[in-house]
């Protein structure tokens, strides 16, 4: 439905005409994401600063109107999709870096700035802030605080809840809050910060965040390390971790995704390899070749079958370029994939891509993994046709079996994707009743009128 | 006032009479803690299973009587203190360890485990829990997390809310909940876990704690590191936080506290000492004396006066001798010291104790400070005598001075000792209205009657 003349003016005269759209072919573009889910809202308003944002959330309370958060829509569950019209608020124009601090290692941003580029200026300090989605190119700060992402790195130096101080944020009833504080440690009242990372747009808007800086170490090495199965692959990530060198990324692919690249790029890797690790070390100049060596040693199992390091930025990049392969050869087979980002006990590994190949069997569904192991966090893709409604009924068997699988392993549905709309009905599986309960009672304090992100993130009840 | 008899059987009935204390002179013992406040509980009932814990709230909730959790009272704020009287529950009998898994990198652990016994049966697996209080040997993980208790080794690895993966806890309302996930990843729901850790009893009490564990490093090294003034200290303090290395403990001593050392011990140091860093770093053994060299280069500025490396074990003990005589001259000289443990931006440690000194003169309060130099995270230990009426007057306006300093720095009023009952009245100063209101919001939600530990944490209202 449209939006009355009188609501359109108010919003223009809070965000200026310039910030505003309100016809539907101008809107369409910001009611999708990366989940191709679609809805169209009644209005999009580009914000640039707080008082805006709470200017716009008050106007949609009066007005009872769902307000959506957007950074810039790379999300993959619709959680930016605006299911229930309204307003989008867009953060893209509200994107300076108010302030990097190398001294208290901290930087202030706005919502809207794009990860990389912030990354770009840190850098020039000796910095960096570890949250790093393979989106990170087109991904915003506020987007990564919405969905906890993390990335490769998250496995040594965490994920935004780990690297946030302080948030600057806009609740459902309009009001501005502070939450945190601007050093490493601090118990004064409850943790608003964690509860609003994470929350998907439900509980507040946030307009300004103080990140947690880590200074960039001198140098780093990249190992690769071929497997002739899963459980030779599992067990070397169990042993990595359980000694002291964390890497700073541990990732790794499955036979299925490893034989999907060799399709279309020379692997370097011989016929019979089973399951692959690509591990990265970094420390200081002096110290990091024994490092990568001892990270080697905990590698090295019977089912190992080639351990490459690399220690020029030519080597590294190489073997990269294995893992980089793999993105492009599954848009190519299945540009429309199903691609859940599920977390189980770095020790379960072994059983869960085992049980995978099971599902894979048993309801006629390809079924490629990759992730990052260190977290136990994989990324379980279903290679499916959306025009197939066969295979799609299927899929959607499989994949329910996927989520029951890793309940039953221990795990969690997601580990930086998020709930959105894709996992909502999924979410009690995970949660009891109580601990749900009380994330409803939670959200109801920060949004009494429930007009942030409606239905997102937590399970529909009956009367939503 | 006593508890009916009716009350007392039902009580008997949940823990068993022999873990039920009613008689005064019993409950006397358990009800203070390190703050030297203290308040008569009309029982104590010491819990050993979650199911207990349910029982008794369920209980409270029935009769409207207050719970106050406590671990082994060693808090300095008085949050275990039964202000409102009410039943004590006690964890100190609910301590069993219940499961070490190192290839998951976790522990789970009740909340009544002495934090230096878990750390004894986890260095035996090659790991640590990295919160480290200076009461380790008497204090419980379940405080530790009541509080975000850390310790020097916060500056690396962090504090309670970076080191717990999941909790379960029983709300105010006597439902237990489970909160978080067992992986380092997950985003599915809104974070309770780290909504409840700092909490100090006052939205649900933990009845099991699943920790995030961190291998122990292969070698550690210490630097001592002495300075004309605190100016050049904490510009020292500043480059090691801007380079690479971040080191595993980096406290500091101001020239009162040094001064205290020196009329009890040998320091070992100059007479125009102004403070002193002691510095610790970890890494493995084939790199940890780079590390240490790379962190001394930092350490060097034109004030400095001295600075040893000590490598070999007792060399490291001797230097430790240091810091650990000041505890015990600081009781010496003033055995009801007020220590406080603020926290500033670490570029504001120099302005901060300049701060102090005026305050100091300006209300004849002599001021010893030290601390946890690498978080900003001061113990400001106002040297008073309780008998001295006029002192202790002074002693007030003083601390109302510091906490207006450290909130005009950009600092939080508590790092890991908490609020309690000491620093209510001060929370207004730090937490803007709008989020206070809903952390009373949000406790209203978990506790729904008021009853566990009515009045710790937050600033009373009129109704409370």
């Amino acid at each position: 439905m449209p939006l009355s003349d009188s609501i359109t003016k108010a919003l223009a005269a809070i965000v200026g005409a310039d910030a505003l759209l309100v016809d539907a072919a101008d809107c369409w573009p910001y009611g999708y994401d990366n989940s191709r889910r679609q809805s169209l809202p009644a209005a999009v308003a580009f914000v640039t600063n707080a008082a805006q944002v709470q200017a716009v959330v008050q106007l949609a309370q009066q007005q009872g109107l769902p307000v959506t958060a957007r950074g810039l829509g790379t999300g993959t569950t619709g959680a930016t999709v605006p299911e229930r019209n309204g307003i989008v608020i867009a953060f893209e124009r509200m994107n300076r870096i108010l302030r990097i601090d190398p001294a208290n290692r901290l930087a202030v941003v706005e919502p809207g700035v794009i990860n990389d580029n912030l990354q770009r200026v840190l850098g020039e300090h000796g910095f960096f802030w570890p949250p790093d989605p393979t989106s990170a190119a087109v991904c915003t700060i506020g987007g990564n605080l919405a969905y906890n992402s993390a990335g490769p790195k998250a496995v040594k130096y965490g994920t935004p809840r780990e690297n946030t101080l302080s948030l600057a944020a806009v609740t459902g009833s309009g009001q501005l809050i502070r939450t945190g504080v601007l050093t490493t440690k601090g118990v004064v009242g409850y943790d608003l910060t964690r509860l609003i990372i994470g929350s998907e747009g439900t509980l507040a808007l946030v307009t300004e965040a103080t990140l947690k800086l880590t200074p960039i170490a001198d140098a780093k090495q990249t190992l690769r390390a071929t497997y002739r199965d899963i459980h030779a692959a599992a067990d070397a990530v169990a042993a990595i971790m359980a000694q002291p060198i964390t890497p700073r990324a541990l990732e790794f692919m499955d036979a299925a995704a490893i034989e999907m690249v060799r399709q279309f790029s020379d692997l370097g890797v011989s016929a019979e390899t089973g399951a692959l690790l690509m591990i990265e070390v970094d420390g200081p100049e002096q110290c990091v070749s024994s490092i990568a060596d001892t990270v080697a040693a905990a590698a090295r199992n019977p089912g190992l079958l080639e351990l490459s390091v690399a220690r020029e930025r030519e080597q590294i990049a190489a073997l990269w370029r294995t893992r980089k392969a793999l993105s492009p050869a599954l848009r190519h087979v299945a540009p429309k994939k199903i691609n859940e980002d599920v977390v189980v006990p770095v020790s379960r590994i072994a059983p869960f891509i085992d049980g995978l190949e099971r599902l894979a069997r048993e309801h006629r569904i390809r079924i490629v993994n990759f992730g990052h192991a260190g977290n136990g966090n994989i990324h379980v893709n279903l290679l499916v046709n959306p025009d197939d409604t066969d295979e799609m009924a299927r899929a959607a068997l499989c994949l329910d079996g996927v989520f029951e699988l890793v309940i039953a392993l221990g795990g969690t549905l997601s580990g930086e994707h998020g709930v959105g709309l894709e996992k909502r009905d999924f979410v009690a599986r995970e949660i009891d009743p109580p601990a749900l309960a009380l994330m409803r009672a939670i959200k109801a304090q920060f949004d009494p009128n429930g007009i942030l992100n409606p239905g997102k993130g937590l399970p529909l009840q009956a009367d939503n």
